[in-house]
């Protein structure tokens, strides 16, 4: 037997190679890998009912040395969330499974749980089943959520076409900003006595990544205001990589303007504080469960109704390629995805 | 904050420790914690969605020292498709997460989604979604499965009545004798170069273990016998767990004939090589994914119809509590669950 080692492929590739062999039999089973959600169809009306699921590992995910179990709990349940969203789809139900080591009690796992249904409550999801299990080494967190959306409305990775407008929600990179700063903080803290670290005048990028949100707002008002996106997906793994995913799925091409990227305040000067490649941080962080899509050009004039929704650029025949017109107007560069997080 | 081991409430406390504040919202949400599946109701029409989820560690569940990969992906799979038979329905679509540490190569992998390819052929259920991620320490594998039910024929546990008949397909405590038997050849196994385990005149209890099927042909034949099971659950934890769900959910008590266990002579060989007590392996030992159910007394001679179905005792009022009528029939031993594996 070959051994091949699964870095070679990266996330996308892996997955890619592990289903290729399998074929969708079920008429129930409208679509299969590769968007937000699975599509299946069990109403035979108007709806149809989504399907996502994310499994979270400590000492891969999440590191519990700086975050709360409560906003974990929470973060597992809105990232699922997110994904039915970036449907055009509403989450309807979840279930949760954990893994949990000996150095937890059940003090702690009710604090996880308070979290998740905080969330549960906010975005008005059911709980509706799981699994428990001890686990060798850490904590464990396998969540399925279950959606519903209306048939015809369902936004696809796919649908993007020369000239489509490309929006994103809110602003990107904070997250991942926020991550930096725990880290360092961490780092500063360990075998110092009493030691409080120094968040101060960084509230918004610490609480982007222990506290995301899903852009629930964000889908209400686009069906209030009749646009329909003909592409859609969260931002999970930065802004590059989902671009990469429409793209690719689409069969287009884009670009994109350097400086229409949606950028915080704190972020840009956290980022200074770091030495760190701003640009670089908002299109490749991650995490910022924000909303890209795009849009057919005549929804121009309706999209810039919506607060907080900018224009990064457009769709593009797929020969031109991906790329990204620098801030000086005067030279593109290629965008290209980062890689699957095989070690920390 | 106190510090409460998570041993002393056992898997079953656990789960409704923590579940206990969360409410179902959804009209959508049928059913939630507390069965073999959720159910949802997503047609409005005559069908309903159920939803079933099982983690599964490496450590914990399973030892890749004896069980091949392939094999664990097969079963890994027919443990889903089995909860969804449990309820009277029709296993449909399964997503599928992998945690995978930096030992696996993409070989490994593969043979394990070459085990999840056979069990979808092999049960007619699609691949629809997933997620992959690096682990820290070994394998982690999610899945859930969602699968149609028919509105008014969907069984649960809780719908046992006093004087209803126990029935249970098939033989037990064989995947238990079977773990027993891979256990010793491991341990004998250990610093002997080309050591051959001995399995010769066992195969049953091997592939029990290692290759066990979900009772689709037990739910056909019932359907097509016009049977209506009052409830229904698989035997994975063991006989007496599954017993006691029953009883608690339907509020009966029951009593077992210790005569009428099903046990096959591989599982009874085995049992008295390693001088085990025979009767607790097939009460306690698990892993059977046999369909136990009950059926009223009415439909007697029909289950009597079906072959490999054995009828184990009877449903009694609660007040006479659960309990196994010994072989010589003078004696009545109650019936408790074994707890939760919290270690191997």
């Amino acid at each position: 037997m070959n051994e091949t080692e699964i870095s070679t492929l990266g996330e996308f590739g892996l997955i890619k190679e592990l289903t290729k062999n399998f074929s969708l039999k079920h008429k129930s089973s409208v679509m299969g890998v590769g968007d937000d959600c699975a599509i299946l169809d069990y109403s035979g009306k108007d709806t149809e009912t989504l399907v996502t699921t994310d499994l979270l590992l400590e000492g891969i995910h999440f590191d519990l040395t700086y975050v709360p179990l409560r906003h974990l709990g929470y973060k597992a349940c809105v990232v699922n969330f997110s994904d039915v969203y970036a449907m055009n789809g509403v989450p309807r139900q979840i279930t949760v499974s954990v893994g949990i080591s000996k150095r937890f009690t059940i003090e702690h796992i009710a604090e996880l749980y308070d979290g998740i249904r905080l969330a549960c409550e906010e975005y008005g999801v059911d709980l509706v089943g799981g699994d428990t299990s001890a686990s060798v080494t850490g904590l464990i967190i396998s969540i399925t959520c279950i959606g519903e959306g209306v048939k015809g409305k369902t936004v696809k990775r796919s649908g993007a076409r020369d000239t489509d407008l490309l929006c994103v929600s809110g602003d990107l990179g904070a997250a991942y900003m926020g991550l930096q700063l725990l880290e360092r903080e961490r780092e500063a803290g360990q075998g110092v006595e009493d030691f409080q670290p120094d968040f101060a005048g960084k509230e918004y990028i610490i609480e982007r990544q222990l506290k995301p949100e899903a852009r629930r707002d964000v889908i209400a008002e686009i069906a209030q205001l009749d646009i329909h996106p003909t592409s859609m997906m969260d931002v999970s793994d930065g802004l590059s990589s989902e671009l990469l995913h429409i793209c690719q799925s689409s069969g287009v091409g884009c670009r994109v303007y350097e400086d229409r990227i949606p950028i915080d305040f704190q972020t840009a000067m956290m980022a200074e504080e770091l030495n760190m490649n701003l640009v670089t941080a908002a299109m490749n962080g991650g995490e910022d469960y924000e909303l890209l899509f795009t849009v057919p050009l005549a929804q121009s004039e309706r999209i810039q109704q919506i607060s907080g929704i900018r224009l990064l650029g457009h769709v593009t025949d797929e020969r031109l390629g991906m790329a990204m017109i620098t801030r000086d107007g005067n030279s593109e560069i290629t965008l290209k995805a980062q890689g699957f997080i095989m070690e920390k």
